[in-house]
Formats: C-alpha cells, structure tokens, sequence
C-alpha cells in the first residue's frame, strides 16, 4: 500500500527505478533486447527491436495491464498482448518470439536491481568516506562504553564510529562479492528449455545478456530463487548495520545522556529540549520492516518446478520494498553523519558523573600487580559499595585505603589515559579498508 | 513501494480506504471531532469544528505534507500548521488543543482500520455462506485422502470443503471477540496525561469517542502497541486459513489430478491444459507475505516510553499492508468459491487408480475382525505388495487369498461405504455455525 | 538445540511439561483414553486402556523411538509398535485403534498445552496483581514522559505501570477468549472421517474428550492448523507486552538515568555501577525471538489435504519454544515486578535537569489564555532558546519576558501540578479490571 | 525446547558440535589460548594456560553453571568463577585476565562454527557430487515442465536436476566468500579498547588468533553483530535451496504422479502405496523455520553500545539453531540423492496424458514458420479445444485441419526432438562447477 507516510521509507531516487513507468520501461526494454539478439540470431527478421523501441511506457495501457494482470496473473501476459496490437503487423509477429511472461519480468528486475544497486553502493560509499573521517578526527575523544546498558569503563568516541563503519565496509565487500550471482539474464522460454529457439537458444541468451549487461548464467533460474532470497539478505543486513549505528547514536541523543543531536550545527530547532531524532527513527523503522521482508523471500525458495504458484508473485513488491529500505536507511544515515553533532564535552562529563566508577577496572589492574587479581577485585568491591552508599567519590574513598598507597591515582582516574588500543584499532580498521580500494 | 503488480495484493474497495485521499480524511475528521468534544466541553469556544469539517482532502497541500512528514516526522505535525494557515484565525487557534501528534495519526488509522474490519467482516461472511452451501451439496462426493501427498483412504469433498470453514467460521469469532479492543479512541496529549486540558480530559475524551463511535479505553496507549499487533495477527491468520483453502484447489488443479478448476463453468479458456489456477496463486502470494508482517508489529511492540524512536513508525505501512492482503485473499477465495468447478467423477477415477490399494485399511479392519489386527496387518502387506509388484488389483490379489474367505469384498471395496462419519461431521459444523448467527 | 544458555530462555516448571517423559507420558494418556473410550462404546473389549495406563514412559525405548521417528516421520509409528510388543498380546491388538499417527501426537501436544496455558495464565495472573499494586502506590509520583526518547513533559510512575498493565489484562482476556478453540480433541483417523470407527467414531469421539477434560471439535482439524497458529499467537503477543515493560525498566536503569534498578532492595551487588539488568535482558531476548517463531506457525497455515508435508512437523518444536519463552519471560518479568526498585527522588531530579524545559508546554498552555496559543507558543520558543544559549532556566527567563506577568509561575513550573488525568487513567484502569474479576 | 521430536531438525554430527560438553570445550579453550598467548607476550607468567588445559568439561559443575547464568546474565562469569576455584593459586590469579565475558562466549561459539561450517561444507560438496552426477545420467531423459502447477511442454529431469545444483553451488560459493568474516577472533575487553592489556593488546590478540587458527579483525565486534546474522542467512539460503529441490520432488512423489520416490532401490516398504516422503518432510520443516530463525539474527543487529541488552543473549540459541537445521536438511538432501528413485518411464507416461497438449507448442512455432505466430497461435487455440471437448489426441485433431498439411506431425509430437536447449545448460552448469573446482 502507498499510504501518505510513503515517503519516509524510500527515496525519490529509488522511488523513482520501482516506480511504474521505470518498471515499464525496463519490460520494453527487454522485449527489444530480445528482438534484437534474435534478429542477431537470424531467428526473426530485422526491424522488430527498433519497432519496440519506439514505444515508451506512455504507450501502455495502464488500466488494460492491470485487468490482464488480476486475469492472467502477470503483467507479461497483457503486456505482449498490447505490443501486438500497437507494433506494425511485421513486428507484431515476433515480438516476445519464444519466450515467457516469466523471461521478460525477471530480466526487467534485474535491470532494475542493477540500478538500484548502484545507488545504494555510490550512497554507502559516500557514508563510508565520511565516517571514515569521523572515526579518525574522533580516534582519541574519551566517553563512557556501555554495556548492557549500564557505564562500563572508557572507550572512545572514534572507536565507536569506526565500529559501524567496519560493517558497512563489510556490507560493501559483500554486495561486491555477490553482484555477479545477482545481476543474470533470465530467458528460459515455457519451462526452461529454450525449445522453442531451437538450437539458437544459446546464442540468442548470449547476444541478449551482452545487450542488457548482464551475465548469461548457465541455465534459467524460473524456480531457483537463491539470487532474488540472497539479494533481499543482503540489504536486510545492510540495514541492521545501519540501524546499528542508528541505535546508539538515539541513545546518546536522550535527553539525559545529551551526547548526539541529530540536525543543523547551528541548532535552529524551535523546541529544543524536543529535537526528534527523526533519522534515528527513519532508520530503525526500516529496520524494523526489513529482516522479516528478507524471510519473506527465503521462506518462497521453495518453488514449485518450472514456476512456482505464489512464490514467484509474492516477490514482486517485496524484493523493491527491500530496496526502498534500504535507500531510506542510506539517506537518513547519511544524514546523521554529515549533520548529526557531537558533544565530547558532555561525553567527558558522563564519564565522571559515577565519581570515578568507570575507572575502577584500570585501577584494579594496577593493584592486582601488587596483590594479585583477586584481591585487588575485592578491595575496589569494597571501595565502589562504600563510594556509593557514602555519596563519595571512588577516588577520595581509595585515597584513604592503605592497600593504595604507592598508586598513582592521577593517572588511573584519567580517563584518556585508559583508552588501552582504541587508536590503534581505529587505524588498523582505516588501513583495512585503503587496501581494498 | 507501489509498483504495477500492486493490484495483485490488494483490492479496489481496501485500497480506497487506505489512499492517500482517505488517509487525509481520516486525519481532518479526526481533529474536527476532537474540537467538536472540546466544544462540547466548554475547553474551546463554538465553531472550531464546523470550520475543519469545511476542509476536505483537496484543501491540503501534499508536497508541503511529505516535506513535513520527512522533517518533523510524522504526518500531523505539517498537517495542524497548514490547518491553522488556512482556517479562519478564530478557528485556527484552538485546532489540535491539547493533542499531540500521535493522537491524530492513531485515531485516524483505527477509523480507517473500523471501515477494513467492517469490509473483511462482510467478504469472510459472503464466503462462509457460499463454503457452507458447497460443504452440503458435497457432503457424500467421495474422494480421496491424501497425507503427506500420498493417497490414503476415502474422504468427501464435503468434509474437504467444511475443514475450510470451520477455519474461517473461527477467523470470523476471533474478530468478534476481538473488535472491542482494536476499535478504541486514542487521546492522551503530549506523554499520555492529557495534562493540556486540565480537568476536563476524561469528559473530552468520552465525548469525542462518541463522536467517532469508539470506545473510549480507561487510559492511552501511545507506547502499548498490543491492539495493533493483534489486528496483524487476526489478520494473518485469516490469511492463513485461506492459503490453506488455496493449496488444497491448487494440488487438486493439477493437470495429473484435475479434481478442481478455476474459472467459469463455460470453461472458455484458450490453452486449455494451461488454465493457470490464478487465483490461488494470489492467496498463496499473500499468504508467504502475510506472517512476517505481522511478526513486524508484534516486534515492533517493545516501544520506549510514552512514544517510540522507530516501532511505532514501522506500523504505519504494515498494517495497512496485511489489511490488503486480507482483502487481496478473500477476492481470490471468493472466485474460487463462486466460480471454480470440481470434477466430483475425477474424484471418483482417482480413487481409482491405485487398484483398490486406498481401500486397503476398510478391508485391514473387517480382516481383523476375523483374525486380529496383526495378522490383518500382515495379510494386506503381503497382497498389496503382490498388487504392485505383479501389476494386479489389490482386490484380485485378495481374492485368491483363503484368509479373505467370508468378507463382502464388493462391500469393502466401495469407496461411498468407507465414508465413516464424514457427512456427519459436515453436519456438525454446519449445525454448530448456525448456533452462532 | 539445547544448548548450556538453554534455561534463559524456559523456566524449569515449563521445561517439565515438555520434557521427553513429560510427552511421552501424554502420549500414552492419549492412548489409553482412546482405549478407555472405545471399551465404553464397545468399540474393543474391555482392559485395554488399563494396561496401556499400567505402562509409564520408562517403559519405552527412546533409542527406538528416535530411529522410528526418523524412518517413519513421526513418534506415534514408534511408539505404537513398542507398544503392541509391550502389552499383553489381548491388549496390544486394539491398541491405537483406528487412529492414525496424528490424532495421538496432536492430542498430546494440546494436552501439555492445557498445562502450559495453565502455568501462564497462573503467573500472568500474580504478574497482574503484584503491577496493579505497583501501579496504585505510585499513582500520583511524578517521573518524565519521554517522546521518541527526549523528555517531553511530565506523567507519572503509576500511570507508566498502569499502562504495562492494561496490555496484560487485554492479553489474559484474549486467552480467556482463545481456550475453547484451544483445548480442543483432534480425532479422525487416517484421513479425518474415522471410518475406522464405522459408526462409533462421534460416541468414541465425545467419551475420549470427556475422559481428557477437552472440548470435541465438529469435525477433526490435522490439516486445518489455525488453532496452533493461534496460540502461538497470542504468547507471542503476551511476550510483546512484558517486552514493552522490559524495555521501559531497561531504558530508566540506564547509568545516567539511574530511575530504576533490579536486584534485592538490599542491593548487595558487588559493581554496583554495573548492577546489569539480567532480567530485563532476558525479557528482551524472549522477545527478539518469539514473533518470528509465531510467523512460523501461521506461514506453516497452507498444509496440503488431510495431513501436510513438512508444515504440521514444523510445529512440533516452535510451539513449544513459544511456551518456553513466555514462561521465561514472565518469570524475569515477575522478578522485575517483586524485586525491581524505582527512585521517584532521582525521577524528580530528572525532571528537573532541563531547567524548566519539560514544563513548557503548561506554561504555554497557560499563556495560550491570555495571547492565543500561535502567540503563546512562538513566545516559549524565544524562551527556550535563549534558556539554552545562555544557559539559563526557562524561568528565569520567562520572568524577564513581560508576557508572562500575571502567571503563576510557581504553580506552572511544579511536576505535580501537571499531571493531568494521570491518577483518573490509573484508577479506570483498576477499576476495569476489577469489572472482570 | 529439547523434545523428542528433536533428532529430526539436526543430525547426530552437529548435534554433537553445540552439544553441552562441546560448549564447555569450547569456552575452556577459548580461555586457555588467550592464557598462551599472554603469556607468550609476557603479560601473565607461563603455566596459565597448561592449567587450563588440564580441566575438561567434566571438571565443571552444570548446575552451578545454570544458576551463575540466571543471575549474571552469562555463561562465562560463572565458568570463570569455577576456574578460579579449581585452578591452583598461580593460575587462578591470572585466568581470564584482561577479558571480558563475551571475549570468551563468542571467540567459543566462533571455534564451534568454524567446525560446523566444516561439517556443513562436506555434506554438501558430497551432495552436489552426487547431484551433478544424476543431472548428468539424466541428462535427456525427458519429463514434463510444470509453470503454477499446470503442465507446460518437456523439459528433461537432467536440467531440473541441475537447477537444483546450480543453486547448490552458489551457495557453496556464498559460504567461501564469507568465511573470512566469519571465523574471526572475539577480544576486547570491557568495552571493546583492551584497555586492560596496556599496549599488550594487539599482540596478544594476534597471538591468540593464531592458536585458535582465527583471523585477527582490525577491531573488536561484541556490539556490531553483522557476521553472525550473515551467517545464519546463508544456512537459510542454503536450506531455502535444498527445499526447492525437496519441493519438487515431493511434488513428483505424489501417488498421482509417481515420477519419484524415497526409500531404496529394493522398494521393501510395508504399504506401497504410503511411501511417504519423510526425507522431503524432513527438509520442508526445516525450511519453513530457518527462515524466520535468520530474520531473527538480522533483526537483533541494532544491538546497544558495546554490548546489548537481549539481542546478544537471542543469538545464543538461533544460530545453533540454524546450523541444527541445515545439517538435518542436508542429511535428508544426501537421502533423496542416494537413495531416492525416478520413474523415468512414468515421465514419459506422463508426457503423453494430455493427448500431445503438451505438444501444443512445438507445433504452434512450426506452424509460424507457414502463417505467422498469431494465426498458429488461434489454429492451436481451436484445435486444443476441439481435442479437450471431443475427447480426442490433439495430433488426431491437427490431422483434420488443412493447416497442419506438410508438418512432420510425427516429429512435432516427440517430446525427445523437443527438449531444446535441455542438454547444453546441464553441460554447462557441469563445466562451470568444474571450473571452480
């Protein structure tokens, strides 16, 4: 359903390669670059593709291909059917010469498919350039790592960043290591076999594949679905890394934590006390839809022979809707990344505001080298409870216990000298990915 | 994404309640019955509501409501600003008083979920009828029983027909029982306190559930997104039961079986061995989609606070979504129902064809009667075997075998008197149905 | 899989019911009510049920029952054979009599439903009490209401359990509700017409539901499965409404939020600054799983004639997964409940830290009376800001602002005096559920 | 849920890779190389580890190691405990020194999935072996293609096999591409900086990956979960394929069709005529789970900060889950490869029931070489008709009418001279496999 809240889950640009008269284009396009490889071919005379390609998707009939589709259950079907009563009667003949609805729709959305990938790739690119900045200007920033929620020990603010720019490297490597298994021709004919190109099948496959720029595969895939299931897996965890990322940066962004706000530096928010993280919530949106999209089309492999009886259909809308997703998810990320600010003040205040708690493990390392692991755990135990219920800090509590002395509490209350190897791993993950460029 | 195959998934009657147009009615009818309360309640002065009431869905700019919806985040926020712009300043003042965005969205979509709930209601009870008029015109036609796509013993088609109503006899009680609490006003004001209206909430709230006769529930439920979750499921598992419904038509359409067909009885088809069972494809596309959009609003439920960063966002495709699969199936079924045709003397040859080896547990149990269901046991395996092996009937094999002296093979052989209680199981859930109206 | 995290996700009085001689144990009661029914219709001679009932589940052979089940497809093949050589021999030749496989694997399963429904709903129910008392104590305490996770205005600690709450009471009324579809006899026979039975099948039918306290359905259901989808349904929901509470606890225990914690009231926790919310995580972890795991059970809905290939035995773990994490839930749930501790003093401080920001909207609702609420609102927007930029309270601010002489101040900057209907919403929602007890 | 249906979703092999004890080796190991490899950079003193080793599974309490996970949330904080009480003195002290929990729990469960993965990867080489053999024997042995469950025109069991391999060996490659981000080490410490190992980090990290025979990520991943969703999406996909072969089958198998069977070449089976098809059972059930199980790894990916709350703790028993699920498919895959049986000449028989419709085709396009597609399209239409309503072979038909006259009826009707391009696809999708060999 198109409702009016469209719009926060795509982008017009991806929008616009689903949208109907792009989807008709691709079909039209297909059926001319059948034609043309057949006339390659010799299987049908010349002048049939450029008949084709004289008509645009203002050609069609919408209304009419929607009432063939609720009949015939394709839009091939009403579609061909309408090629042969617009084309000239020469041409009208051997438009679609062999092949099924089947052939046309497939190929038409790996057309799509291509395109779309491309603009999620130039889209991910681009985000990952810039985190790829942020993670390095950010690389020394202390803050608190949290985990389960709770203040743990200090990390850094570019480790984080770099922590999500990891998988969205990884997102990229796995795009690029899927897109020849994805971008294929389908041209099978009525359940396969080509029969009816004779023995020309492979050369009109050929011909037709290097027309669309696709790879010819093998053999027809009309019921092995693996491409479509894998394509839909991969912007699903596109957007779990994004949605990641997304996470965290809300969670800085609450009202009490004050660490991420999402808009302009310059702050123009009329109420600011209420600046919505609406890219956080665009972006877990998407994710909340897109894992379960992505089961739909794993759950419809299992098709029924040479074409599936509902399975097919079911990924129509659903492998576009991924990649809908996925593109709102880009943009909203990206707008977190180019606009969304930081404060590694406030990020140093939250470090401190357990009175010296998150440092307790740096201290209890240094004190086990004097009295072991053990003991030294059970002493900072000690010192954190009567921190607590005592309302002091950590540090003055462990200033008046004897088993610190000779310790220097400067340095192990400092949080930037606690860092451990967060800039070394900011930078092992930079250079991983210079060397995959 | 609404790409062309949309209408496949959806119906023209639902997509009419969930368009864009209907949408923005909803919305505007759902401010005007909150100043109407207001009003009434002495909260604002007279007039405000009939004012909203003159704006229709053309009043409102689409463009500046996408804007709108993609900066702020919702799609009230851009729509109350171009209310107070275009109502008389009187009225502009006190439009939206006290609410808060997602009381507008919310209230807006179970009105338009009380106008689908109303529409699948109708369609489940034109279906139900047109099954139970089809369970008793077949209630002796005997046909076979499959388990795990095997032949087993006799069944009817009346039986068949009455297991898929008795699914759908119980989808219609769960909405029943179920209406209550979907069908509920959502106001609450900014964190769900309706603290904006001072004292006078609970009567507003009263007064505009009324207006738009919804219950009223004792408090808001802004982050509880319990309703909604369960109208996705309600809504799947109708889905569901009429998959069920479609794969057992679709394995019956087989050419190989050929026990059921789609289309008109004039069987006016063009490739008649190619009459695709369309319809089942369609509830069978809807039905793979169905059950993870539903899990969607079930994960969706853990929403923060008093209004979520994402979950509640990702309702807002998804339940409109399975409302147009729901319709989407009920067409399918429908034409099914009405219009599919079943070869009841097919049936009659399928049970035919294993050379009476269906009938093999009728003649196990009147053999055992005689000598034990062991030994009864044993004496089919050997006859059925021979049966296959030696390309015989199974009643010819018996014939020849001493232990088979005495039993009425003629009897036993025949499928109409190894219905067991198939026709009074019918009965029953043709009874009990009754019982409910 | 059972792995070693296996008991996170169950509780050791839900594992019993499912456990191995839990099951089998149901199986043989199935058996011998079957047995004990067909004796009292004279279906089989007396004294079969009675040494079917002497044999417990030690009796059988799991090594045989394991290596039957993966020849035969399922465990009532298996079984049924150890029992014919088992029992006496006058006994084991009516064992099982006329049913198939899944009449006795369905029927157990639902009666270890009966008990698993029987266990949630007895801890739902304390669930429900010990948050109404919860929700009654803290009716009128004044915490933060948080909008997409930024402080909005205030609402209270009962209303915020009150709403927990009223999704529990919705989802025990909507298993009330399902129970009679639920708790249901499956009994057909090979393929669901009990022609085994002859005429006997409904007497022998109605005896063996009575003997198993189950209703007896109109017609059997083994293809028909909308009644396992259905439970599995509504745990999921049920699991959703305690993740919502889960995710609020989780969300107020945050470091810097610090408004609520789990552990004794004693809090002996030895890191206090990392008191991890273990229950909450478990809660939450339940809840990630269980609403793909209930998608399962509707997408297994289209099973193919009168027994399914692959769909029915889909069911046979996720079912009792979904029993699992419910119960694992609601136990942590109860432990958050009995155990968790809020801080209404730190709340109140939390309220506070925006220097008046979250009172905004009563102030302007006031000076909306005076100046119209377009005027009013621009005004606390100037307010706002400049209590940002400079870092000053949005008080001492408006009191410079000659706008807002005249205002009670003192009264329009107290939490407490802005809670609207917050303890009505409480006390409707007490009130409605003491309507259905 | 451990039930006695259990054995059916896994294999005794994998079963034995997540088993409890198989844990516990893992967990110990994972802590005695990180022992080794700090000692091997001098940050602990030598012996550690040997100590470490010397502990097996059974040296460890379950029970205290169930009740250490109910209250500390994992499994490793009561493991460590445990160590730290067997080991002598010297070793305690320094065991687990510097990491955190799930340094341990998830370096064990990647050591667990490199095995499994082995496991996986064999079967499957073999499976797709055998499978590329049969595609090959088969490789013209004609049979029909079926489109939405309908005859179409011949295809050869050769190609439908090799669809099935070509998937198979993408998957394969899919499992290559990723195993590098796979089988990666987990360390980093409280909040992923390795803050506790000073400057000791790297190498220490470097060292141990090397013991464990893991590669080294640039950077720790405890929140940043993108590898394990992605491998559960490749066990579905994998499963999703092994269900499109099972799917067919299952549909050959069908007593109607009877073009396949499971069970071996001796046929010894008791009742012939329900040879069910427990193998493709098998693997439809494991597919209609693995899906959802996969959506559900994906959908816990926007897991909070540097360790999450629930979706860490889902993975626990997914991921086993869907290794349980594709061993058990591959299992039942090998079944039906091995020892599964075709009825090559029912295929014929088959081909051959619809009176040479099937045909239609074939002799429709010889006819368009003499008057065009679209009269030969209306002249098949006619006599296809005429050949359903008189009950007569379409050839018997096409012979009457003047149209048909110099057409080599004999050849147009001869599914063998019809099967296109059938053999050159099963050939090349051989040679592919062989070129990545």
């Amino acid at each position: 359903m198109s409702t009016l809240a469209a719009p926060f889950f795509t982008t017009s640009a991806m929008a616009a390669i689903f949208a109907a008269d792009a989807q008709l284009a691709a079909l039209l396009r297909v059926e001319a670059a059948l034609a043309k490889a057949q006339e390659a071919c010799g299987v049908i005379p010349p002048g049939v593709a450029a008949e084709i390609s004289k008509l645009g998707p203002s050609a069609i009939d919408h209304a009419a291909l929607t009432a063939g589709l609720m009949r015939g259950g394709n839009l091939a079907i009403p579609l061909v059917k309408q090629l042969q009563e617009k084309l000239p009667a020469d041409a009208a003949r051997f438009v679609h010469w062999g092949a099924t609805s089947q052939d046309i729709i497939d190929t038409a959305l790996v057309l799509q498919m291509a395109e779309a990938l491309h603009l999620i790739e130039a889209e991910l690119h681009l985000l990952r350039d810039r985190l790829a900045v942020l993670a390095d200007s950010h690389v020394r920033d202390p803050m608190v790592g949290r985990t389960l929620l709770q203040q743990a020990v200090p990390t850094t603010l570019g480790l984080k960043i770099a922590g999500w720019l990891a998988a969205l490297d990884r997102d990229a490597a796995r795009l690029d290591d899927a897109r020849p298994r994805l971008l294929t021709l389908q041209l099978g004919g009525a359940a396969g076999t080509l029969a009816s190109l004779g023995d020309k099948g492979p050369p009109v496959a050929d011909a037709m594949a290097a027309n669309l720029e696709l790879s010819n595969p093998p053999l027809p895939w009309h019921g092995t679905r693996d491409r479509i299931a894998e394509a839909g897996s991969l912007l699903a965890l596109l957007i779990g890394s994004l949605a990641k990322m997304a996470r965290d940066f809300a969670l800085m962004a609450q009202t009490e934590i004050a660490e991420a706000f999402e808009g302009d530096a310059g702050g123009s928010s009329a109420m600011p006390h209420k600046a919505n993280p609406v890219s956080c919530a665009r972006i877990l949106a998407c994710h909340a839809r897109a894992p379960n999209l992505s089961a739909t089309l794993i759950a419809a492999m299992d098709q029924e022979h040479e074409r599936a009886l509902g399975g097919w259909h079911a990924e129509w809308e659903v492998l576009p809707d991924l990649f809908a997703l996925a593109a709102a998810s880009l943009e909203a990320a990206r707008t977190l990344a180019d606009h969304g600010r930081f404060d590694t003040i406030r990020m140093v205040g939250n470090l401190e505001m357990t009175g010296g708690l998150v440092m307790a493990e740096a201290v209890s390392l240094a004190l086990a080298q004097k009295i072991g692991k053990a003991e030294a755990h059970r002493t900072l135990e000690t010192a954190a409870k009567r921190s607590l219920s005592e309302n002091m800090s950590l540090r003055s509590v462990l200033e008046m216990m004897p088993e610190t002395s000779g310790l220097d509490l400067d340095a192990l209350f400092a949080p930037r000298r606690y860092l451990g190897s967060a800039p070394r791993f900011v930078a092992d993950q930079l250079a991983a990915r210079k060397r995959h460029v």
